[in-house]
């Protein structure tokens, strides 16, 4: 098991206006994700709303902030333990055996326009034997061709503009490889949540936006941009895309501070717990919530 | 009420790897639309089977095809019986009140770009009183500016290719539209359906894709194309556009003929059927299946 | 007559390969821009080769800078006495009459997708009155959708990206307005200059993008971001859009400082020199070189 | 030498408002390409204007046609005598060197978008040794990639979408070659001519575009789509991209029916003329008009 204690801190500066937000900063209640100590501070004396969706698990709070400062902190431990499954055993799912709730993610959304790469990823992966081990090779593929570089994107940036222009941050590097999966009828979708163990030349600690791929009856996880341990990724949403997932989405004239996320790993052998650490198994968080 | 009976007839050259497919021409339970006297006939003797969506009430009906040729015939009796509002009476809905079942919809698609129509939007439509009479704004404009012109786009089109190009059919001019409405936080979603006194002109009867838009707590019918007469649409499915939504999202290599669609209405006041017109007023179908 | 006294400072630094660059900072001569006093200074003592290009007038400067810094002077005297003429006397030049110099400038171009805005501007332009107020009506239109903000548009930002993000520098309302243009079969180009009488609220003096559109057998000035003189513009080059007359194009690996630039105009009545204003007769700065 | 004997047949029905015309059709002269025996007709009696191009030698005619049809039937002999050269003796030429009626063809164009595809060609191409050879990589690279489709594209097609889409027709595959030489900064142009020896499974005879590359000191013949044999292709005309070398430019509501296209070539040994044949040297009609 991997415990990761987290705090995030998210600061605005609101216009005379107010604005409303959606926030996705909730660590998600998964089966395999337990979630406990949780704490959320606000600095504005505002109601707040708390949805769970009832498919991913995933958490959204509502608020309506008022003109001036906000300042957000969320403060959480999450205890992973994963499903584990050896590569060469996960076959990928036909079309016709799909759960209904997974057929969705074959289809193009906003960022990934898989429907205008089907041809190229025909050519480049249609030959691959199929399973793990092909999604494997999209994620090295994607990995090879783009080079992480803050600044060579902006939040309209597809998967198409990646492919073209092979620059970019974490979330193109997912958008790109959830578009090729489904260029060929593999199911992927779109996950955020915090990062661990990235190269600090990236950066400070930020959030993550990473790739699930449903193989072998789970949704998987993939980095494709390499940067972290996913073993310790502390999952918040997930989503067709980044238009579903938005850590914040927000609804009015606000500005933004850079978010200050601090993810600490337990290592506490003697109660099971282990640091994380890349592994060659394959990792799921299972999809489903607490049913 | 309005009675329409329908029959869909599909057909299909498979190739000789046979082909999956995802239909969505069940007419959908809703609480406005009760369906009866359903049949399902296909040519192979393959076996299906049909998935309802829990929260659109729209019907998934999967298939895998063997090599040849492959006939669908769809018929059923739709009878309709919309919630009326007066127009003026709905309101907009602010972000922070949507029910979260909604709230989806304010987010851009595969084709509808709301992210990159934002400025656009607030200089064409921001300055209008809200509710339901800015929706029909944003449905004149669109109207106004958009050619019906069979073979101006392809399955690839989105609102941003159609508001510069201008041209395009049904499916077109429902994404430009959505698009807008999101970009003002407007929830907006793509339906579809089958027409009814489409003008000749524009070809054979066929599926049809219009508008929903969430305003006064409701989802209610716009047809930007304004081919048709909304009163008479029979809901199949509907989504965040025209991705999720295929009439038929096919997995192999198939070569589809065009559809026929008989959609007749029954005119018999002694039962408390009208024959369907154009209205002034607001309808709606409801978004919620048959609880 | 205008006289405008010009200095640019360009600084590099290049990187340990070297790098080549192709200027086009040196004034253009034209049959209304005389050129005197002109000085050119740089830092490298590297070998210099000037263009000047026979149909435009565009001088370009090739040079292979050393790695290291480079800093670039340009100074220059330009006398500028512009062709007059009655807006209302300049009527559009069918294509059949168009000289075989000009008619590449109805073609789309690199940011100008005028190919696919035909439908579009003869919505909005066809049933207006065609001359020079029809390209008034044009460039008004676009200085009334797109905002000025700088940091809005990157080097690949296009007409079209423009007309659907509504906000953009000097070079993209150029490039929307030539597309648009040229939708119409007007021909129209993009021209670089230094600004003059520019709202210091936009930022300190910089290099200029602005269109000359051929009606009345003449190439006319328009400055559709409004942000400048016209009458004070000192012309450096001229082509089918930015792709051609970059101020500087490099090939190699280099970090661009911020030009610094400097227009004053002379303001000396008793030796015909009156000071740049807004004027309301078409201006042309006729396109021949000195023949 | 190779002897062509040429014929080109075009029809349209032009709408009552009569439209102009822009043809490039003619034969270009050039010092390799020597035209006689050259005939035009048009079944209406409207003047005509031929404009010769004095860079490229490429022709121009411009007719005003009048309402109804339309016929035009132009046929020319065509002796063509390639300047050959070997394959890897042809250097790249660096920026600094280029001629300044070259360096235009290293920028990005409508339909070449080279700017965006500098990452991507230097990660393909960068490391390969420079010369004709790593051109003839570049061709090869997308012959494997793009499938010939006709349908997959239209005349908004760019060389992005080709990259994505991976199929099309010679002018797609002619757009995407030239944009990745440039996105190296090798100059590359669009050429139109006349092809031969295509397979007959493509359909009838057609104009053809292809590529030419400015490699040791001259502009040499590649034929990206691989379908039919370099070496007697009768060059029409050649420019930027296809915006500038539309065979037809028309400017007005007009239906054009398949052009129909005849190249014998002249079988006399006796005479010098040998037939055309796919051959391993390098190939250039010199891109100099007669002087």
């Amino acid at each position: 098991m991997v415990r990761i204690e987290l705090q995030i801190d998210l600061n605005y500066e609101i216009d005379e206006h107010g604005a409303d937000f959606v926030f996705n900063i909730h660590a998600a209640h998964t089966l395999s994700q337990t979630i406990s100590a949780e704490k959320l501070l606000l600095s504005q004396p505002v109601s707040t709303r708390l949805h769970t969706d009832p498919v991913s698990g995933s958490r959204y709070l509502r608020a309506s902030g008022l003109p001036g400062h906000l300042a957000l902190t969320y403060s959480a431990t999450a205890d992973l333990l994963h499903h584990r499954a050896e590569p060469a055993q996960l076959a990928e799912v036909p079309v016709r055996d799909l759960p209904p709730e997974v057929i969705g993610y074959v289809y193009p959304s906003r960022y990934c326009e898989s429907d205008r790469l089907i041809n190229l990823a025909i050519r480049e992966f249609g030959g691959l034997p199929q399973g793990y081990q092909r999604v494997m090779a999209i994620r090295d593929w994607v990995q090879q061709r783009v080079t992480f570089r803050p600044g060579a994107s902006n939040s309209n940036t597809s998967a198409v503009d990646t492919l073209i222009e092979q620059a970019g941050v974490c979330r193109d590097f997912a958008h790109l490889m959830i578009a090729l999966c489904r260029a060929l009828s593999i199911p992927a979708r779109f996950a955020t949540g915090t990062d661990y163990g990235a190269d600090v030349a990236l950066g400070p600690p930020d959030f993550h936006a990473y790739v699930e791929v449903y193989v072998g009856g789970r949704w998987y996880i993939f980095d494709p941009s390499g940067t972290a341990i996913p073993m310790a990724f502390v999952r918040l949403g997930t989503g067709r895309d980044a238009a579903d997932v938005a850590v914040a989405t927000i609804f009015g004239g606000v500005k933004a501070q850079p978010p200050v996320i601090n993810a600490r790993a337990v290592d506490d052998p003697s109660r099971g717990m282990e640091l994380p650490h890349h592994c060659r198994e394959a990792l799921s968080t299972d999809s489903g919530p607490l049913a």
